[in-house]
């Protein structure tokens, strides 16, 4: 009956039971204050620095973002000693190469122009390894071959060089397009063709989402004014103007440390970043973006420096005949490439980051306990004393004896009968450990 | 002897040693209810969400993709009143600008070109600030100056503007590109001139890796022929063309929730999202991509609204004494930009998430002891009876004392011949403890 | 009085108190040795694989990248059997469309031209479907219908194609770009017609910088002299050559595990992958980018493989009268796209990732008691007996409880007087509990 009832009990008491630790409560100035410390460090960390500062009491969402520029601004450029740039006014449609990109936009700052290329047969570049001769034979040797750093395969003949710098120079003539690229008037060149680029603007469109929490911003500034946006430009200092997406080149490329002079000649990489920090938790409309510049080549590469490419205009030509002949204009663009990089991550409250937080905080709580039983049952005079109040020393039927009679118990663990026994001599070692035998 | 045997023991016995902290049991219906309650939300998190909901037995890695498209319509426009585009056909190397880019396509849905374009002077678009004059002096005072948004610098004559619609106007002359470009045709349209690009197919060829795992995928179904795969149409309702990647620019403009004409005027930014979110413990087969649409940017900026840019064709004319003058044909190009997202994880069942996922749960179930022990120990009535259950009272050596003997103890703790005496008093002060002394 | 020294003492020893957890100390073989087990596993875990394989102590932050690519490289083709590409030179200006492009470029491999298109009437391709007739009837009933995979709409004539393979064959007229691109040529060709493509270099450019750590590198040695960087190759198997930034277009497909061949006649799209995991806790010089190459699309595409796209070069053409005519190059452009993904991540030594290694790897370490409490709680022989031990069983004021007196102590529960009484009896039945009362 009394078996009944406990079955009865167990089987339905699970639901009213709890189990809790139980703790030897120990009065000490020094492991009472040392325990105190190290309990107050972790929880101004948890707290302080994981929920408040970190804000891990937040779900977050990273950014999704579309970003589209829109250049303006126009040049002069009257260089009408240098026949193939001449006099004339660049815009848009000839500086930006490219005309669009994603998240990146190209503006040619410099440019060595070869007008009206066709296929056919002049002297090499004389600066190009081994291309100059003196006569037939040597280029006859190499007929045929292309050098990779050179205009096209050598004809075999050895002919006076165009170039003016290198005037009675012999070289070898190659078959491709002609005349070759001639970089000699960015020596005549008092400062970059389009020196005054730093003047252009860019209008940067960025529209940006949090999907997660179907936030969408944009950075334009809600409370302005058409009028206002299509004059203003940014302007870091300025509270106002600091949320102008029109920017200056000059103010990009001066808010990355450097003067735009500088880049323009050999060109380089920029980036422009918008940090979008968005804390949901509070009011919208100050989720706004930040703007910062970076300039992404260091610009000191021992070869190849700055950031310049080529690009050609094909078009043909009607002969006399009646068809068409093949002509390029070649250009050489030297410029900044400006990437665009949006970045930032949006904060909402959320209870299940909270709650890993402070999951993974009282864990660390636990060090504390470590390190003070540490230092109470090694480090402390007092230690054995502490050591008998903390353990109950059990000693289990199979425990690891050099006296006769317990290991005897251990084999009397496979007789049910004399179970009661070594429960009762369990006890009893139990007790006795309490008291002396521990240690 | 006895310490001999205890050294030998402590040495071996490390291995043979188990420690578990003692618990105290409390039957109450009261914190019994509680404690099972917390338990169980607490384990039903962690199992239910953490575990399966949100995977946690998953190792994952994020997609690697490849993206190319293919572009296919041809619109014949029959604008014979719009000289500069008159009756032509435009195909995918007229409306593709630039023909290829990574993750993104540009669709050209209205234009307005300027055809040959040369550097001359010619009257200013009568729009631009300040332009408009009605003598000489106006302009000489301004010469040399290139307004930003004007088409070159002033000449300092004032002429009368070549625009219809200002017909009498008088502006300043200015030297660049010229004649410089006229929106007006923009109003005699009755529809965007590539009104019926919605009508264009583009192939989205999507390779995909998880390099983590060694799986490659594609956007193609297996299953199908190429009959099928050269006819089909993306169509989410269909089970079978959802998996086509063939897709109508008219389908994904209405994904997003809109239709062509109304982005097609001034144009936009569009997202072609491509999910790839599989389950590496189901079949490979089941690692299929779902196909979503966005429009990015919401296409209400109150300034330079839509989407376009400019680009043009440079090609020289052969003159009469057989030198090149370049010219160019410049476009306005209005048009809707697709940028390709590929995003998705694979997850795999691993051993390490779990084990670190049922760690922090773990973690989280001492919740529910902190909070019963809370209510056990101050909130119930019987705290008292409770807390002298759980708590053993332990007076230290040098425990924070007001009474006379004690402080003399923690005195006694620097001389060792009086330990016996302060452990016995140790123990002594916890017996009471545990009976009457707390609190 | 002895109240009010409780009051004193309560209120000021609590930075004097420590709490640390009674512990049953087991002495038992078997569970002994389990618990050390589970245990020493965890440890190894935490320590071999989360702190140090993982680098469980350091800061990580991700790379932030920028790319630029200079290609090098002279072609001469010589296919005067094939008027549209005759004998000529192609050089990067030709073969690289666009000229440039953020973290990607192309390289052409093969070319299919059609010369001075322009718009007019002309057969059209004989492939197109539907498109063969043998009456005007057959197109004029599908007059101004563009098919969408055709060049333009139909005119309404019947005529004889202009393709040399469908001589006699008769098709619908077309208004369009004329004469139709024509694909037969590359049947002429013996081989691609940039096949030798493969002996070009790229010059990849290659800033990084992990903003957290404010480090900045390239991808270039620093202590080589600009003499080797501009002669030296990319050569994984070499110890020098395998930090050289310059890769022949032959190594980085041979890296991929594919010939220049197989992939030149269609196309295709090649990555490169440049890595950048840095120690930081090392020397800064240590921080070196690997190089690896993969092909992106499998090439086993069922339809269009491979990889190309159409581009074209608008002229206008003087007319007689003055006025201008539009023309254009069209090409259709197979080749290799190759992009270019810089990732990686450096580590820096910190103490804020230790400790929530550390914490949640405790947590962890509660595993092994668990598993080794259900040992000794359930399965041993002798569990009785450690439940005894482990257990001191309370019998609260509202316990659960069939038996009389016990449900009349939860009603005295109320009344203040009998408090003493049930803390009596409680205490009791807790004594009896630890002996024998238990289950």
């Amino acid at each position: 009956m009394a078996s009944c009832s406990s079955v009865v009990r167990s089987a339905v008491s699970v639901f009213f039971e709890y189990d809790t630790p139980r703790i030897a409560h120990i009065r000490s100035k020094k492991v009472g204050l040392i325990n105190r410390l190290i309990q107050l460090t972790i929880l101004g960390y948890i707290i302080g620095y994981v929920i408040v500062y970190k804000k891990g009491y937040q779900e977050t969402d990273k950014v999704q973002s579309a970003v589209t520029t829109k250049l303006k601004g126009i040049i002069f450029s009257n260089d009408s000693n240098i026949p193939s740039i001449g006099v004339r006014t660049w815009d848009v449609a000839d500086y930006v190469v490219p005309p669009q990109e994603s998240n990146a936009f190209f503006v040619m700052t410099n440019v060595v122009p070869t007008p009206t290329q066709t296929q056919k047969t002049c002297p090499e570049d004389p600066t190009v390894d081994d291309i100059q001769c003196d006569s037939d034979e040597y280029c006859e040797r190499r007929k045929g071959i292309a050098f990779l750093k050179g205009s096209g395969p050598l004809t075999g003949k050895c002919v006076d060089s165009d170039f003016p710098k290198f005037n009675g120079t012999k070289v070898c003539e190659i078959y491709g397009w002609c005349p070759v690229e001639n970089d000699d008037m960015l020596q005549s060149l008092k400062e970059p063709v389009l020196q005054d680029a730093g003047n252009f603007t860019v209008f940067i469109k960025n529209n940006i989402e949090f999907p997660k929490f179907g936030v969408s911003r944009r950075n334009l500034p809600e409370n302005e004014d058409d009028a206002y946006l299509s004059r203003c430009n940014y302007n870091p200092e300025s509270s106002r103007d600091k949320f102008c997406p029109i920017f200056k080149l000059n103010t990009i490329v001066q808010g990355a440390g450097i003067e735009f002079n500088q880049i323009a000649a050999e060109g380089g990489v920029m980036q422009i970043l918008i940090d979008w920090n968005c804390n949901l938790d509070h009011s919208i409309s100050d989720c706004v973006p930040s703007y910062s510049f970076r300039r992404l080549d260091k610009g000191d590469f021992k070869i190849s420096r700055g950031f310049n490419f080529r690009y050609a205009n094909q078009f043909g030509v009607a002969q006399p005949d009646g068809s068409f002949k093949l002509y390029r204009n070649l250009y050489k663009a030297y410029g900044v490439r400006f990437l665009v990089t949006v970045q930032g991550t949006a904060g909402k409250f959320s209870v299940v980051p909270l709650l890993l937080n402070v999951g993974s905080g009282l864990a660390l709580l636990s060090v504390a306990t470590i390190i003070c039983d540490i230092v109470v049952l090694y480090v402390l005079k007092a230690r054995h004393f502490y050591r008998d109040k903390k353990y109950l020393d059990i000693k289990g039927p199979d425990a690891f004896e050099v006296l006769k009679e317990d290991s005897e118990c251990s084999d009397g663990d496979n007789t049910p009968g004399r179970k009661p026994t070594f429960t009762e001599s369990g006890s009893v070692s139990a007790t006795d450990a309490s008291t002396s035998q521990v240690r």
